[in-house]
């Protein structure tokens, strides 16, 4: 069994974690700490999980972390940066669910995340978690970067197309929504029900922390220079992320349904849809799968693709333990084998 | 016109007196004061008032409450008692839509809420808020206190059972439930979508500040002690409130729905359903009027009774303004006459 | 492997036996039927079960029941009185998901239903299946009743007081409300998202269908007749059963919380909360547990249980696995085991 | 007064049109037809207005528009086309606002409409009622055609941009979402509270018949050609439209926050937003206003635009009052004065 241990355990990707992690088969949760609420079964907290969690949050400084395989990172950003190095030195992986080591570019990261980096000497060595294009080197890292929520969804949806200089690089749009619970468990005005509920809004349109870390992706990808414009938008739900992208493809008689059918085939959590459908956040809430429809509306050169995924999963802590599997060869899909339930 | 000032203009009771303030045709808005946010123009903080009020806030020390006809307290309990005595000193009519001058009872209004009554002179003079039941009293007050949100619906729904003396006054049942408006425009994790959405739970099981109040009022209607169990419920959406209402009859030959439409027939915000009728909460939304059905359930000695309001509305600002309309001898209805919008 | 055959898999309950019983470590899916929908694939209507579910729809009368060991029945009222006989002659088992079976007294099952019973003979036989009060007699049957979604919360809610006789059995009152998938996967203006969403309203409330199954489960369990008022209410929510009930205790001094703890301790799917606890429906969504609170306000006579439930899962299709895991001998929690989400 | 009539109240457009119009200061409503509802009182379907509007559905054979000043159709496509012809005849002014006589090509109609038009003769005479382009020929016209949800928005978003000739017309996009109002009331699986509630998803992104009526528009104030490609999401609430639009601009020097206030000062129903602010669709929620944003993202040559407006007002039947005010030179918000409340 692999002792896996959290940081920050009270937020929602922490208690996602948890509940993934309680049915993996080769996982035993080891410990989890929070400065806030050390002392406190978990199951207090989060009554979803009495009968499955008999943990109880300890305080960081309690080295429970220490006999750790690996840790998650679930926690704001600069905590990775700041406790990484300890536990890389004792041989432990750290999987970080945080943005700290997502961006190579350090003044990038520090300008959009207003504060010196904590930890620029491991940024290099940091694997940006993404299956999908980074599988070889995830399973010999140490420490992993796992991607945000919107960049999974926006990353997925244009590689196929990015891969193969289909499109036009330079005019890449991508509208985006997620639940509130993408904003994380934090009293806050904004995301009470009685301000987020029956209503829409965009928000950070004129740039959000992970517009940097989605050009990065798709400039890996593309081989070069991309321009993207992405706006988010906060929906009156709980879970899932729909982004719906827009491209201009060079060639028009490139079967795109085939494109992306083929380069998704072997992959265990991108679902290719059939033609003409239409994806529904509700079909991967609690999963890790992603997904994906792609049109040519009227046969012209624009294409559009529509990507959901559950931002707390595929999006947050399933691919964390993606990743997780990965770095141990375990079965890529142990413990996020579980459909969406529907309605 | 009225000259009206609001203090504590930032919660929703106090964006839900701007708006019907706004378009009321006798009156004018004076003064808005908020200490946090003072400068800064209302529709910044409300947009949906964008040209329609023009005010920005004022510090409360800054007097421009002074020249107003009457105030409105949305505020934290605790404020009105400490302000009221000076406003009413000079004149001015005081409608307090928070507890502080609820409870007749000062030593019962300190238990519940928890601190010294900072105005226990006024408790004697101040009148009960509830046109159904008060109506005279209110034409001649100086300090109306206006009824809680539960309450009204509570009151309204038993009113006429109770003062008839047709129900066994010691068994009485109020189960309601609360759109997430009720707990006000306050940070806070219990409250916010990713919490309160989807989802439904009790709270305040083993005692609500709302029930000292509730037995107050039910006993004055029916004259001695009453028995009630108050069980609140938070719902998955912005607003409304729903009480469903249990009583046993002493006599089963009553015809409750003749006797609820007679009560009522002259109440301008009371509406008896039709027999059979089940109300919605959405029927109300943004109006002042409280919709009523009445049941006795396989013609047994068990009434059910289901009253819905606008928690926001008939529950605190809309019958503030209707108290206003009484004390200046405007058309009860002045300023209210909007039906909801459905759906 | 037990082989399993779900007639009438369209509806919501047929879907979710379908998730659950396609990640069965004991099961294999042999057959589902749907006259309208024979010949298309199961994920092409539910794209949720991509990957996880290859079956397609057969016609019923194609045969493929006949191999099954368990048929479940997740159809309207009417088709497994029809279809139970000839399956039970050939010796397979069969789970009723509808209301069948669930009345003992056929008249009154067709007052309530409005048609005559098609199979009165096998009345007698059939076991209702809540294992809470039955589970010997489940692992005998041949044919399983399956509780209602309301009554499994009332029941569930109420056993503990009524089997010992400590309350009012004449003055019970079940205030309810359930998520509108409880009004089934049925085109109806009623539950349009446009109708139903951000409101509130009780339904039924002059006697709803669960009624008479809810009063025949309280008197099985009291021994003698019971007074039961029930009144349903639609949230604006997908999933989940809250339950609000309401007795008036014998005797002050027992410990209600020691009573239920000790009455559940060895139930798999009943949680009884700390003192002081509201449950929230959204702990339990997707999974097979029900959590109980109970209260005695004011130290006074009345007795509040809170009961949460999926009513889908615990009310509907988890709890005929339970059943179906009682009935071949299996762990009865075997494919029941994964925690709800949060949030 | 005027004496309006309306034909096909039984759906979201026509409650809506009868909320306003018992609100409107010069109008007496005079008809309203259902051939379903003959007979039935207008209050027992839509109980928000009990004590508002006292007149019962009539069959439209009976003849009572003949006695109408104007008529309202709030109908599927079709109807208008077969009745409007003998109203005109009379002399009474036709309001449509189904897509009847949205579309100047009469193939293109059909092509989408997939049916004959039946009244192709007067497709030239009808006005597009879009004041904010149109406001002129309102006036003057016998028949307006209002313009759809979706249209409504596109087309006032990108006004200002394309009236200057300032952005790339062959390369906009238009990202719109709306709530489930907009798919009317009639009973349908896709649109119930437990399919499309919890839940975010794109439809009909191979082409919507909204696409040839927003081409049609832009390309009127473009003066040429354009390329539009429009995805319409389905939101899990009941009322509002949100479009996020994106174009390229030629000159990054423009002061679009400028152009857009000026172009719309003295509309009375269009707001433009405080530069860096985002439209929440709660805010304009059963108001006739429409609220933009205007962006140019780090600075570059894409703008983006973002359009609130409540779909069954701004974006049908508030607009249909907006068109009569100006065919009857009324003030042009006479009876559309009221703010959304908030929350």
């Amino acid at each position: 069994m692999i002792r896996a241990g959290i940081v920050g355990g009270t937020g929602y990707s922490g208690v996602e974690l948890l509940r993934l992690l309680a049915a993996h088969p080769d996982v035993s949760l080891a410990a989890i700490t929070s400065r806030g609420e050390a002392g406190r079964p978990v199951a207090d907290l989060f009554p979803n999980l009495r009968g499955y969690v008999d943990l109880s949050f300890t305080d960081p400084a309690a080295g429970d972390l220490e006999n750790c395989d690996v840790v998650f990172f679930a926690t704001p950003h600069g905590v990775a940066q700041s406790l990484s190095p300890g536990l890389l030195e004792k041989g432990i992986k750290v999987i970080d669910l945080s943005a700290d080591f997502r961006i190579r570019d350090v003044a990038l990261w520090e300008k959009w995340y207003n504060q010196p980096h904590g930890c620029p000497e491991l940024v290099d060595e940091a694997v940006y978690g993404l299956p999908e294009t980074n599988r070889d080197a995830i399973r010999r890292a140490r420490l992993i970067a796992c991607p945000g929520c919107y960049p999974t969804s926006v990353l997925l949806g244009f590689l196929p197309l990015l891969e193969r200089g289909l499109a036009d690089n330079a005019d890449l749009i991508a509208s985006a929504a997620s639940g509130s619970s993408g904003a994380g468990r934090q009293a806050n005005v904004g995301t009470l029900l009685a301000e987020a509920g029956e209503s829409f809004k965009a928000y950070g349109a004129s740039g959000h922390r992970h517009l940097p870390e989605i050009r990065q992706g798709l400039e890996d990808v593309a081989g070069g220079e991309v321009g993207i414009t992405f706006v988010p938008h906060l929906l009156p739900m709980v879970r899932g992320i729909h982004a719906t992208l827009y491209a201009t493809v060079k060639d028009k008689t490139v079967d795109l349904q085939a494109l992306y059918e083929e380069r998704f085939r072997d992959e265990p959590f991108v679902d290719v849809m059939p033609p003409g459908s239409h994806p529904e956040t509700r079909t991967v809430r609690g999963s890790n799968t992603c997904r994906i429809s792609v049109f040519r509306p009227q046969g012209g050169d624009k294409v559009v693709i529509l990507v959901v995924e559950d931002n707390l999963v595929k999006g947050a802590s399933g691919q964390a333990i993606q990743n997780m599997n990965l770095l141990f060869d375990l079965p890529e899909n142990a413990g996020l084998m579980a459909p969406a339930p529907m309605p």
